[in-house]
């Protein structure tokens, strides 16, 4: 396998690439992000995904992870880099990887003919990059296959938020920066808010899951769903909780709305 | 307000707070912990935890931080600190804190007594410090008030894993350091242990709730519940996810199961 060696921080290429690890801004500009170790790799090459490039760290990558810095190039057509290891280590988000990092194109944005009548996860305002990822995670754990976000929520492509997902982006269908009054306007299913501080009993209620596509409304850490959220609501339920908490991290009350649909539609 | 005033790095004090601070044992050892901001201060002030010192940056402290630690002085008999930010930098978990912070006592143990017939989140092995807290808040937020964790579970009450529970442990006891054989061997209800590996469907399974008190025990990150936890469990659930995804986050799967029970014994 032919490797370009990069040992200098003034290359274009490594410039690019800290850009693209350590600023969400730079995810969404140039439309690419970058995946550190093994089970990340691994999920990539089985994915329907671009990979442009494989960079493993020079000194420290293990015969595995060569191995499949190899895979990326048979099979994905990625050029190959070799990285000085403190090079590498600038790029990546654990202190002590294996070694192995791939470059990948994030996708194009879904369609409406993709969302507009699927289950959806809708962040309102989402901000903690590991928090995306575990919603991500969970989502897709649950079936739900496409994630839509407002512009206030993180972006979710970045390194940081690929990590918490554990590689669940690939099982999924993103819209980005949507409104939710430019979401509503296209849905045709129902939308229901997660809302802490009222609504209906998630519970007690029983007529809110056989009616067709669902989304999922969870809003920010700290003020929950915002306004325009709840404006395009159908309905708003409460998680049942002890009234000696405030509330639930959005990730759990996440995973509960969710599999509570789940389980109501395997039993009906 | 007599505020002791710190600038020092040489300082025993600030030493001794920048170990708590920073390293998990330390925590341990000294049976004390630290917490920053407004909201974990007021939990604090609000509950039976005993407050040994206020901590305010004496630079950028605001007049609401100023007022917490007065009331800190006043009702809980704390002495206050005044440091100097860039020492308050030091000790703060996060980059721009508000300017208070608390050294507060680590509970004793919990007595057999507190937990044996009674629901508890068992931990067997989680690592990670933001997934213990979440799962002490969703614990709490279900009712559940005893937090039970295996030898190789990370500390429960640094200051990292209590700020991710925003507040919960004082709602809740703790047996921190129990093997599962010790914890089975007092524990008078049932232990079901959540394991992706297989089991009983959680959903389907309709017998497991009405019968006393009951444990959920919830395995580390990646290799999930431990071969000693499996063996003191009573049964084993899985849940239904999607064949794609491999697993869910821990704090996901714990707020499926935890507030299954408690959605099942609402309606019964």
């Amino acid at each position: 396998m032919t490797e370009i060696l990069i040992e200098s921080e003034a290359n274009a290429r490594f410039k690019r690439w800290k850009k693209l690890a350590h600023e969400a801004r730079a995810v969404k500009k140039e439309g690419a992000t970058l995946l550190e170790g093994i089970h990340l790799c691994e999920v990539v090459l089985g994915a329907d995904a671009s990979v442009t490039a494989v960079l493993i760290d020079d000194q420290r990558a293990t015969s595995e992870a060569r191995e499949l810095a190899y895979q990326c190039v048979l099979n994905k057509g990625a050029k190959c880099y070799a990285l000085s290891s403190s090079l590498y280590d600038q790029l990546s988000p654990v202190e002590h990887g294996v070694g192995v990092m791939c470059e990948v194109s994030v996708p194009k944005r879904a369609e409406v003919s993709d969302w507009a009548q699927a289950d959806v996860l809708y962040l309102d305002g989402v901000q903690d990059a590991g928090n995306a990822g575990t919603l991500i995670r969970t989502a897709v754990a649950a079936g739900v296959r496409v994630i839509a976000a407002s512009p206030s929520t993180a972006i979710l492509w970045t390194p940081k938020v690929m990590r918490a997902a554990m590689g669940a982006h690939f099982g999924a269908k993103f819209v980005e920066g949507i409104t939710p009054q430019a979401f509503r306007d296209a849905y045709q299913g129902h939308i229901y808010a997660a809302d802490a501080r009222g609504g209906e009993d998630l519970f007690a209620a029983d007529d809110h899951y056989t009616q067709g596509p669902v989304t999922w409304l969870m809003g920010a850490e700290g003020p929950g769903v915002s306004e325009a959220g709840l404006t395009v609501s159908d309905r708003r339920f409460y998680i049942p909780i002890e009234a000696a908490c405030e509330s639930l991290n959005v990730g759990a009350a996440a995973a509960v709305c969710l599999f509570d649909t789940r389980r109501r539609r395997m039993k009906a």
